[in-house]
Formats: structure tokens, C-alpha cells, sequence
């Protein structure tokens, strides 16, 4: 049977598949800042060459910022898109690494084979499950049973300003009826997982200004507004004391979580304090009235992502900066709008802040919740290729995070999304030592295989 | 007359005065980061070779941190203690300097000549002020009508951790009659002033610990306590909605300011609005109850001087960070004693930190308030000198800045303190393009030629 010899097939290739994974984890593509563009640049290039090398129709696509990857198994375009991201979170705090986080080591930790690298889980490791599996397949077959396009990002980390003009630039080249994504996790390292609701994203940048110039904290302090102080009191009062968002009409449009779902959430066994152990806390934090599974999935945020002024070096200045900044990300659920809340958001710090002080705001793009159905028949074909992988029933997860792509699909080419991942919570993913497990990754690149032939019949 | 032709001596070399000051100001002193150490002590090198070829007896003594350059114009030592330092502020943030700050420039702003340098006004142009005045004396007499002890610190802008066990250790070397300090202002560019009550100090460096590694905010988000969420109350918390301290026992030992000085500080001209326009505001902020010079001279403050944490560089990162950090300041007035006040801040802090999180402090070394008396005979000389040169009536100003080393010339070497200086509100002191008149500096020797003279009367 041909899903067996594929299967076999990616099992004797192991070595070969993790030399691949290894060289692409070797690119510095971190796309938050600029001055590494050309690495991005060669990463492209990288995968490319890769998809070239399976019999794909791949180029290197210009966007005002980093390249495309699109690729097609076919002349014609795919019924399936699959949407990866080459680019990677920034290193820092760089002290906090045990290998370069650009030499991939692979070592055993807690028995588990990994490979540790920045981008090893987000996303470099889960694309190439998908890349990895259309390769054995196409070796097996010398083609595959169904139509498959792939568009690979270099911009995810940094809100894809590039995506949505490329998206409707190129249309009629990457409509499909169902997309593919790969940036999501397991349930826990036996548990395969389908992710049916994400959270939406803002994210602004603030910059207060109070002062003209840095002023000397003995002979100003104690008569002049501080903007460190000021920003203090603009960050803690986004929340109130019950820990709700403390900004007017953010919760508009908050849905309470479909029953269906809450039904799927309930089923799944979860320890609260293991959670919070795991990372090193006690105690929970946030909107009281909530179990931790329906914070996570089901309701919105405000994180405080950065934040600085004045001395931060060593040792002590007395000074009482200019200036203070920080940088500040919602995530959104239900019918929540990122414009309205972006809005009432600035008008709100407009009002707290002292009448001599400026504030600037900078854009980045929103994104709303979203919530797939769970009868559809894509979503149950790779429920039960990936129970028959894991040897496990598959669950229907909630998502904390934001895969803003899954809206754009939806809205600009008219495609519901696949959501299947197999990263792992330990992955440390956007922290130092991000790792894979190479039991996802080889998995995940079988997992892949059962779903194409499965949606394939 | 033996004045008149030290003056005129002084008058014209103003142009080797200002080369040799300029040759100081290259030297790369910033004491607050372990890096500049060696430039610290070529400085200190240099400041030896200088006083040693104007006949005092000069040498470079080790510390456990930068060098103290001692020097005595007598084999004997001195009745009279100057004191200086030759460390400055670091230069951050760099982008906002009109020219290298370690490369003086000889400019004229707003129609005055400046230079324009790190460490012009403090404390580099002050302390060669004096020694400028020293050096024409000794060209005129062959010696100094009184005798005069020299120590020059290079820690003074990092708390000066060596300072107390060197004075401590050299009593006998380092005890006279009475100090002089040069490290403070005019109270106008036509004004001299003589600074009577100085402002303590107390600093603390703050680090938080929640999670015990960096996480991804969409997938953390909204259930676990964000560190800089955490620092954001504790230091908005820091004050109370009337601009109070609110800290404890934080008022304890605050006295009111006496009536003599009171008087003295009405007597000024002084326009609150004028202040605050000079530095880009149109409102104070404070203790509502008391005038602005009240605030700055004579009541305590709690400033932040620095915070940080989480993602800092350009872009977005979706992260909450394990941890967060600031450094915090106190300027203190009467009695307050900056150990009580320490035991106070910190366990109101560990008390508003969640349970599961970690605190941290870093000691630095505190000082209280001073006070000076009016009616002494060297203050009075001072005065007169001071008048005479500037044609114009001497103030006695409050400081609210704080020079520790005024309480260890009392605790330590029993003696009274003489403060007079030069700079200007403008001087741009720990901010990016620091600059001294020279106006300040030509005419600020001139009047260390004339104290000097008038106290050996």
C-alpha cells in the first residue's frame, strides 16, 4: 500500500530530513529587525532551491519588505494551500542560551531527542514536517494525489505588513478551497490537536514625552513630571483590580465561548497547578470568574511586551529622562474590532497623561478572533489520520495566540484553514533554547503523509 | 597690589587655561560602567602630573575602584581641603549629542562662549577652576597665602563606594580647618551663589522574577502575571494621588526649613513659569502645598531613574518576559535616615509583589541632608569675594541636588564645608550636550583667587 512505503519511506530518511532542518535553522532570519534582511533574503533562496529539488514550480517572490516563497506541484495552482513562516523571533537575552542559537544542537533532554535552535519549533521545524512529507510522497508516487501550493512568509513575527497587498495582488494564483497552516501545538506530547479558535492582535508602540531634554534628578526631582512615572501609572491602569482591561468598550463584541467548544474544552484533562509549576508560578493571575482554559482561548488581553527609559546600564545615573516608551499587544476574541479598541485605547492615554506632555503612537496591524466550525469534513479526515499517527484521539484545542493569516484566508481568498501542529507547551518558543522534538518532526512529517492521502479518497 | 595682578595673570591666560581643560575633558572618565576603568585612571595620571608642576606635592593614590589624586601645596597638609571629581556622567543617549562628547568644542550658543563636553560643568571646568586660581597665585607669590590640601575622586557619579574607608584611613593626612567644594551652581548667569543646604540620597536597583523563563504572550497571555505589569503598579505606587511619597515612616525626620533660610530663598527672583518653560513644561508636579523651590530645596523625593524589561529593540515581540527591572532614587531633607527609609521601601515592595514572585535589591550607599550655618566667618568671606567679582550680591541658595561628601567631611574630618560653583541651570548636567560657560570658568578661578586671598586676611 502506498501509505505505508511513504511512511517507511520518511522513517529510513530520518538523517537526511534533520540535515535539512539543520542547514535551514542555520539562516539568521529574524525579521523584527531590519539589519537582518539579507539572511532572510538567503533563507528564501534556501527553500526555493528545496522545493525546486522535490518537483515543486517554486520562485523567490519581491515584497517591500522580505521575500515570498510560492511554490506549485502542478502548472495549474493547488486545491490546497499549505502557509508557513521562514522568519524567526530575535535571540535575546542571548546570555540565556546554552548553544548559538544559529548552530542547531541536537541532544537529549528529560529522554527526549530535540533539536535546539531559534526558530526550531516557530516555524522552520513545523514547515518542513509538511515540506518533508510531500517529498516522500512525490518519491513514492512521482506526484501527489492531490493539488498542493505553498506560500512560506518572511515577515510573521513582525505582523506581515508584506501579506495582505500579496495576497490580493496574487488571487487567482493562490485561491484554493482549503488552506493548510502549521504553527500550531500538540495537546501534550501523546495528544494530537486540531486548533479551532485563535485570538485576535493589536499592537502599538508608545512613546511619551515629557521634558525637553534629560534633566539631573537632584536639582529637578520632586517638582517636575517624570515621565518613567507617568508611564508607570498609563501601564498599571490598563487593568482594573479585578484584572479586566480597564480601557472604555474593550469588551465589546466579546462573545462567550459556542457551548460545542466549551464542551471539547471540558473533556480535556487539565492541571492547573502543573501549568503554572512548569513555568515556575503558583498562582494564576487575570479575570477571576474564568478557568485558565477559557482566559487562554476565550478571552481577550492586554500584555505589556516592553517597556524602558532612562539609565539602564550599569551602575546609576540620577537623571530624570525625556523620554519613556513601551510596547503593548491585545490579543481578541469573539467579534472584537482592533480599530475601535485601537482608538479608545489612544484616547484613553491621551486623557491620563499630564497636558505638558506629548505621546506618540506607532501602527501595526489588527486582527480579529476567530472560530471554525467542527463538522467539516477537512477538519474531520485530519482528525482521523492524525488519531491513527498518535494512536490517540485527536482534540479540538482553543488557541491563545494569533495566526492573523487564518482571517486574511478567509477574507481575502475565501479559504477555511487547517490548523494542525505539532509543537510542544516546553518548546520555548519566542524565549532562549527554543527547541523540537524530533518526535514532531518526524511525526508531524507523517502526520502529513495520512492527512494528504486521506483527503485525498 | 598682589590680587589685582593675579587677576590680570589669570586674564591673560585664559587661552592656556582653556587648552589645559580641554586636554581633561578627552579623558573617557564615565565611573558608572567597570569598561572606562583605565580611562579613569589616566585621568587621574594626568591630574598628578598637572598639580605636581604647579608646585604641589601630588600623587595618585590606589583604590579598591578609580584612583584619588591627593595633593598638598605644603610638605605639611593643608588648612583648607579642596575637593573635585574627575569621573562623569555615561553619555547615552548618544544620538542626541551635537559633537563627540569625549571632543571638546569651543562654541558660542545664544551668544555666549561655551565648551561643549562630557564632564564641562561637573565636574571637570569647576575643578579646574580652582586650580587655574592656584596656579596664578603661585605664579604671582611663588606660593599660597594659605595652605591648601587637593583631593580629586573619580567615583562621585557612582555613589563614591571608596571614598569613606580612603577618608577614614588618611584622617591624619586629609583633616583640615574647612573644605571647599566646587560642584555646584550660580544662581544666574550674573548671580553668585553660595549653597546652603543640600538634599541626602538613597538609591535602589529593583529586579522582579515571575515565570522563570520568557513567554509568548498569546499563548500566556491573560492568566499569568506579567512582570512589567507587576512593576508598573509597584513603582505607580510609589506616590500617592497628592504627589506624596508613599512609603511608611517615609516623612519621619523631614523638619521644616528654617526661618533664616526661608527668608533668604524669598528674597530671590524667581519665576516658576520661566523654569518650566526652559525645559519644555508648563506645569510642576510634586507636593501640592509647597512652592517649587521649596520642592527642589527643601522637601524629599522619590524619583525613577530608569526601568526596563521585556522586548527593548525595534519591532514587535509578543513576549512576557520572566523578568523587570528600576532603578529608584530618594533625595531626603532634615533627619530622614536613608537606612530606615531602605528597610521601609523594601518591605512595602516584597509585600505588593505576587506571592510566586521573586525580588531583588542592590544596595548603594546612602547619605542624609546638611545643613550650613549663615553667619560663619569663611562662608562670610566667600560671600564678599564672590560679590565683588561679580558686581553683583551673593545668594544663598538651597541645593536639591546631594553631595555626600559634605556629610563626610563633617562625620569623618569634623569640618564645615564651603560650597561655591559656576554652572548654569543650562548646563545641560548628565543630559547629552553638557557645556561650561566660560564666562563660568574665566571668571570662576578669578573668584577662587579672590576667597582665597580675602580668608588669608
Amino acid at each position: 500500500m502506498k501509505l505505508e512505503e511513504t511512511l517507511n519511506r520518511l522513517d529510513q530518511t530520518q538523517n537526511e530530513s534533520l540535515s535539512r532542518l539543520s542547514e535551514l535553522l542555520k539562516f539568521k532570519s529574524v525579521s523584527t529587525n531590519s539589519k537582518y534582511k539579507p539572511d532572510c533574503i538567503e533563507t528564501a533562496k534556501w527553500l526555493v532551491a528545496e522545493l525546486n529539488d522535490i518537483g515543486f514550480n517554486s520562485s523567490l517572490r519581491e515584497t517591500t519588505g522580505n521575500p515570498m516563497v510560492v511554490a506549485h506541484s502542478n502548472k495549474s495552482k493547488g486545491n490546497f494551500l499549505f502557509y508557513g513562516h521562514y522568519d524567526v523571533q530575535p535571540i535575546d537575552p542571548i546570555e540565556e542560551w546554552k548553544n548559538d542559537p544559529f548552530k542547531p544542537d541536537v541532544k537529549t533532554i528529560s529522554g527526549e531527542k530535540v533539536i535546539v535552535a531559534r526558530g526550531a519549533s516557530d516555524d522552520k521545524g513545523q514547515l518542513m514536517t509538511f515540506i518533508e512529507a510531500c517529498r516522500a510522497i512525490k518519491y513514492v508516487n512521482n506526484s501527489l494525489p492531490i493539488n498542493i501550493s505553498i506560500l512560506l512568509e518572511g515577515e510573521e513575527e513582525t505582523s506581515s505588513p508584506s501579506l495582505v497587498p500579496f495576497l490580493k495582488k496574487n488571487i487567482d494564483e493562490l485561491k484554493c478551497n482549503y488552506a493548510f497552516v502549521c504553527d500550531t501545538g500538540m495537546w501534550d506530547k501523546k495528544t494530537p490537536s486540531i486548533t479551532c479558535s485563535l485570538r485576535g492582535m493589536l499592537s502599538e508602540e508608545i512613546s511619551i514625552k515629557g521634558p525637553n531634554r534629560d534633566l539631573h534628578s537632584g536639582i529637578y526631582g520632586g517638582a517636575v513630571n517624570n515621565p518613567l512615572k507617568v508611564m508607570s501609572k498609563l501601564l498599571a491602569n490598563l487593568h482594573d483590580e479585578n484584572g479586566k482591561v480597564n480601557i472604555p468598550n474593550f469588551y465589546n463584541g466579546v462573545e462567550t465561548v459556542s457551548n460545542e467548544l466549551k464542551n471539547e474544552w471540558e473533556k480535556l484533562t487539565f492541571s492547573e497547578e502543573k501549568f503554572l509549576n512548569k513555568i515556575g508560578l503558583s498562582k494564576s493571575s487575570g479575570e477571576k470568574e474564568y478557568s485558565l482554559l477559557q482566559k487562554l482561548w476565550g478571552r481577550p488581553t492586554c500584555e505589556i511586551n516592553g517597556m524602558w527609559g532612562g539609565y539602564i546600564e550599569e551602575g546609576l545615573k540620577t537623571v530624570i529622562p525625556s523620554k519613556a516608551f513601551a510596547k503593548i499587544s491585545f490579543r481578541l476574541v469573539g467579534d472584537q474590532d482592533p480599530e475601535d479598541i485601537r482608538l479608545n485605547f489612544r484616547k484613553k492615554l491621551r486623557n491620563e497623561i499630564p497636558e505638558d506632555f506629548e505621546i506618540k503612537f506607532s501602527d501595526h496591524k489588527g486582527s480579529k478572533a476567530t472560530q471554525f466550525p467542527l463538522n467539516d469534513q477537512v477538519i474531520n479526515k485530519a482528525k482521523k489520520a492524525l488519531s491513527d499517527e498518535w494512536n490517540s484521539n485527536t482534540v479540538f484545542e482553543g488557541g491563545g495566540g494569533s495566526i492573523p493569516i487564518v482571517q486574511h484566508f478567509k477574507n481575502i481568498l475565501e479559504m477555511d484553514t487547517l490548523l494542525v501542529g505539532f509543537a510542544q507547551d516546553d518548546d520555548n518558543i519566542h524565549s532562549p533554547n527554543e527547541k523540537y522534538n524530533l518526535n514532531s518532526f518526524y511525526k508531524g512529517a507523517r502526520s502529513w503523509v495520512r492527512i494528504i492521502y486521506e483527503i485525498s479518497e
